[in-house]
């Protein structure tokens, strides 16, 4: 029987930053079991925190970083933060978890009030300029040649806003046909100080009515709420982020994940959660399932669940080259022997050739020398290789996503996926497949995806981010009788329309969507778009374009 | 008798990044005596260099970073370059030594086209402006908000301008008279790119004449020239750095290091060489030597040596917090168990307690955990700790140090320092006994300084830097019979005065000034200020104030 330790007998010094360290580096040490907070606020600098190098995906700044709870090199062990609210300040990403297997992370709150996002409720409009009055402190915002900019604590360098995006101050819903940039592009307004403590924005080409709250969101992502890399067999239950400064939950390389009531919630009059998705899978295997979660205010979507693409950048005899692309995904370390891959043209991105990795050498957080099986001639330089013994199946069920920035949903897997009894009030579109082979990189084509049960409740009202409800991103270039995506099943779900467009079916061997309660937008007729679709089946009623 | 590499067995592809990456993976797993490289240009692109995480003292960018050639954990090895230069381009590091004893380095030149500065020659006056061309390409630079920025290639962040110096088209030493902001300061400046490629200033207060040429600095360091720490009997001989992303040779935590022959050459056409030091040594031990060098076009000191304060953040028992406070130089590592420590005053720096480590434990890059062999109730938290078991002594002989930005040298170490026999002609004050605990935390205080047979010729002639040839900081506080110096000799050198003040001693215990040949500035006497000084030697002829 593992022991269980409690953070009570390590809270020797005022620092819990320091304390936490201790009791994890016990719990590691001793190869406890389990680690029992009380309930509480812990307010953790980053001053004495654990730090290690790490590279989380879709995060960009990769690094040394600060953790305040690291499970690393663990088996079966448990977390309880038995109610804990652990409130971190700034760079800090509050939980890690690393080369470790059977972990359970539950009942806590994560909050960080010091992120690269400011709430500002607009309460004057003047002639060509709108009055801001920041909400929640946001002191790391400062004017630098009437521009907001946030100075980075390290590296002295600077970040600039890129996103205004705008809340509805009643409903709390983004502000209908709005999106990314509603006052206009930050970079062509100008900010000036007044002696209240508000800000004073000109050149905007938009004002948005008094009341109205808007994130100005500098977007670097310094860290996340819980990353977890390298490990398997992952239980977080319970579990809410008020606020962090990256991603809510982001999980690579790691083998069978469960969610079950981890939510990203909104507090305390916040209208923003997690910077950027709530939940983020990259290159996972086994099985993901998310149940029973609220997310909302998350500055992109409630998920995003992808591999990813390297680009062949040499070639020689059984050797390739391939280097991960976009900057923001750097050293994640995709590959492993013995893992098959498939080369593909990054327009079309259907799949020409299939080998098996022999030997992996990470030369750097850029480049990866694959060693294969057998040559390679076939492989051509430029093209895009696909990990496909890298794909989990997801399982998303019985979840709330609701009034957040952007999608519901990015699906990129090849294994198959189900999507049941969910609600989703979302201002772009609901579930987007998403993948790409140019730019993010993020892949790949789906072969069995089931949409059931769900509830679509006015999804489309923001002026971006899909044109569908469910929405399938176009290829740059089609292949007659190759299809990215396999089966799609969207059957038995419920859809209030706002738009005309209920499901885009793009680049689809087989296309169902059948059994769905539909109610139209008013003055349209509800419709299914085929494009590059083998086969399809579309219940009556409904208008096929 | 240890085995000889020869590069060119290694140059099996066109990338030389890969090539020296596999040619030094052979040195370190054959243990090899020597590599030897050919004559020849070898241009490094980042895609395939070796990567490690780095704390590069006074650097200021801690974290993954790209080596052209890696020797770690290495015993008697040799690189010798053959002649050789090493182009890289960006951020990448060309030579590192880390955990290695008894290396040798030599027969090379440095290069780096792409670092974090533009020259640009004046080439017209408008009414309020200034037009510059650049020279040397310069593309990393880009027009925003107009304002000259670059942005960083993996953070997406933003690098502004900090300074913008001033070289004499024709002499090529520091425009007299000028300083760091020499059109004025750059943030209250906008920028227009022109169609010709010429960038038009606007709002300067101060026009360079036509011909002169400026260095537009945006002065971040995210890689040094050759980067030394934990290793020991360190020879660079015959090299040569052109142009690097940072300083041109930085040792910290190293023990006997010889630089002969070592120099920062400006090349065609270039007016730079080294962003910031040519040559930095921290908390390094045992002897210093630099010799027979030429030192131009660095864009700070020639020479900096220091150890590093800590400040202390918390006390309990026998246990100390302390923390590396300056930006610029977090996670240096300065603390080995057995060291001894000294508590001081930030302001005075004049110390009242010592004591012994026992344990050392590095809770991340910034604070460090340090238990004591005794008790240490009698020091104070918010003071500073000074580690005196890590200072190395210092000659600097026969060296030439010459239109650089800024000094000529700083120094801040216990043990004895010798120059001798160098040329100075320096903008600022040729040497800077330089050491701060509330702002750089750069220690400490010098005890036995010998500056003899140097010529100080026109030092000074730029508005900044010093008000005397060889100038000594004052500290915020004085202790009455306390001196931060022991004793400074200045004997046998020759002084050619542009200013009134030849040396300004501030602190010292003894202070010697004699046999100099002077030379005044014209209708100037020459003097030499004496400020708590305990006893002073000064020669007949000199005024003293």
């Amino acid at each position: 029987m593992k022991k269980t330790l409690y953070y009570k007998d390590f809270c020797k010094t005022e620092d819990h930053g320091y304390n936490l360290a201790r009791a994890m580096q016990a719990c590691r040490r001793e190869g406890a079991g389990r680690l029992v907070l009380e309930p509480g606020l812990y307010e953790i600098r980053a001053d004495r925190c654990e730090e290690r190098t790490l590279c989380i995906s879709n995060h960009g700044q990769n690094g040394l970083k600060r953790v305040a709870l690291l499970i690393e090199d663990m088996q079966d062990f448990e977390l309880d933060l038995g109610g804990a609210t652990l409130c971190v300040f700034g760079e800090i990403t509050p939980i890690v978890v690393r080369n470790s297997d059977r972990i359970t992370i539950k009942n806590g709150t994560l909050q960080n009030p010091e992120t690269m996002f400011m709430q500002a409720r607009v309460v004057a409009h003047g002639e060509n300029s709108v009055d801001l009055s920041p909400e929640f402190g946001a002191e790391q915002f400062t004017v630098m040649r009437r521009e907001l900019v946030i100075r980075h604590a390290y590296s002295a360098m600077l970040t600039h806003v890129s996103t205004n995006i705008e809340f509805n101050g009643e409903s709390g819903e983004m502000e209908p046909g709005t999106s990314d940039h509603t006052m206009g592009l930050w970079s062509h307004m100008n900010v000036d100080r007044l002696e209240n403590g508000n800000y004073r924005v000109f050149g905007v080409t938009r004002k948005p009515p008094i009341g109205n709250v808007l994130i100005i969101n500098a977007s670097r992502r310094f860290g996340a709420g819980i990353f977890c890399e390298n490990s398997r067999d992952i239980l977080v239950q319970n579990f809410t982020v008020n606020s962090c400064f990256g991603m809510g939950f982001v999980a690579q390389m790691c083998e069978n994940i469960h969610l079950d009531g981890f939510s990203t919630r909104r507090e305390g009059g916040r209208l923003y959660t997690a910077n950027a998705d709530a939940t983020h899978f990259v290159n996972c295997t086994g099985e993901v399932l998310v149940e029973n979660g609220v997310f909302e205010g998350q500055l992109d979507d409630a998920l995003n669940i992808h591999g990813m693409y390297t680009r062949i950048t040499g070639r020689t005899g059984n050797e390739l080259f391939v280097k991960e692309m976009h900057n923001e995904a750097k050293g994640i370390r995709i590959f492993r022997a013995g893992d098959r891959i498939r080369a593909l043209d990054p327009e079309s991105l259907i799949p020409y050739a299939e080998k098996t990795i022999a030997e992996v050498e990470y030369l750097n957080q850029d480049t990866v020398r694959l060693v294969l099986t057998e040559p390679c001639e076939d492989i051509a330089v430029g093209d895009d290789i696909e990990n496909i013994s890298r794909s989990a199946s997801l399982v998303f069920r019985k979840n709330v996503v609701r009034n957040n920035r952007a999608r519901g949903m990015l699906l990129a897997s090849t294994a198959p996926m189900l999507i049941e009894d969910c609600y989703f009030h979302t201002g772009g579109c609901s579930i987007k497949f998403e993948s790409d082979g140019a730019y993010w990189f993020e892949s790949g084509g789906t072969t069995d995806v089931t949409i059931r049960g769900c509830h679509f409740d006015r999804c489309k009202h923001a002026d971006k981010w899909g044109d569908a409800v469910i929405d399938m991103a176009p290829r740059r270039k089609v292949v007659e009788n190759a299809y990215f995506h396999g089966t799609v099943r969207v059957v038995d779900n419920t859809f209030d329309m706002l738009i005309e467009k209920a499901v885009n079916f793009n680049n689809v061997e087989s296309a169902i969507f059948e059994g769905n309660t539909v109610h139209p937008a008013e003055g349209l007729p509800t419709a299914v778009e085929l494009c590059h679709v083998k086969e399809a089946t579309v219940q009556d009623g409904i208008a096929i374009i």
